[in-house]
């Protein structure tokens, strides 16, 4: 995929997708992979911002395939794992490393996170991580109040008998 | 984005993808909407499952846009919402509709699901909510322990400054 089709499935051209584009290349080229087909490459993605778009489109690791992991820091920060190699790369980036002349301009700015050095904006070191689980299949099962399918681990046991979430809340209630 | 598309940016083509397409497809005809460039719709999904990749390609409601909620309840469900016309959209799939003689065989089971007719295997229902609030972009603050750059919302303030989460579970350990 190149930046084109990132910009089409993002919707539209922003510096935040620039920053997750520049970050998920540079992990991909330190661990020395291709996109993942299937769950080969894990992401831990630290924010849930514009880039992570361009992470799932340049590396495979999407929301619906199990294989990108949100942790809510706040922080412009991924870590990718090869299963394979069971390498795990961090890259975090520095927006300080945007020249001043950069900085009020949304296209140069873009252009540059794009385009300019590696080092004045990436920092990347290889870490040792647990290797996340592989997403797993599980049948499902009908809610005893709305009888509308539910995975086996996400029902309630209740006293209506096993029911879904939105049913047990609407109890609660 | 076509089919193709969305098997590329998924990876491979499987059962839970057509799933996706199935129910986005009706959920957006239904509403009579094209895909959102920008947060001109909004998607509740109530899994994480290979379909809300197809999701993501046709809606343009994306992990990185903000316009993607999830709510962990196991359920083939989605809600998609206009913020155009204030209307929203429940389509919820019923595996129980795929005929006996294509249950069994991976191939005849997705191409019933992409091809076969709506009713069968998808409920709809129009629905009032709550309209979601749009995303909001926050400054960065330096992590008084490690230095990375943390969204202003997601610092903690601790005896050793205003701190990303990370480190302050690292001090809590």
């Amino acid at each position: 995929m190149d930046y084109s089709d990132i910009v089409a499935f993002h919707g539209h051209q922003c510096p935040g997708l620039a920053i997750g584009y520049r970050l998920a290349s540079a992990a991909m080229a330190a661990l020395n992979v291709t996109r993942a087909g299937d769950e080969e490459l894990v992401a831990i993605v630290e924010n849930d911002a514009c880039g992570v778009d361009a992470l799932q489109c340049l590396t495979g690791c999407t929301f619906g395939k199990g294989n990108l992991i949100f942790r809510d820091y706040g922080k412009q920060v991924y870590t990718v794992y090869s299963r394979k190699t069971g390498t795990g790369v961090r890259v975090v980036y520095h927006d300080d490393g945007v020249p001043p002349e950069c900085r009020d301009d949304r296209q140069k700015r873009e252009e540059f996170i794009r385009n300019g050095p590696q080092d004045a904006i990436i920092s990347l070191s290889f870490v040792e991580i647990d290797e996340p689980e592989t997403a797993r299949k599980r049948k499902s099962v009908n809610c005893a109040i709305c009888g509308e399918p539910v995975m086996e681990t996400r029902l309630r046991d209740t006293d209506a008998g096993l029911i879904c979430i939105p049913c047990a809340e609407q109890i609660r209630a």
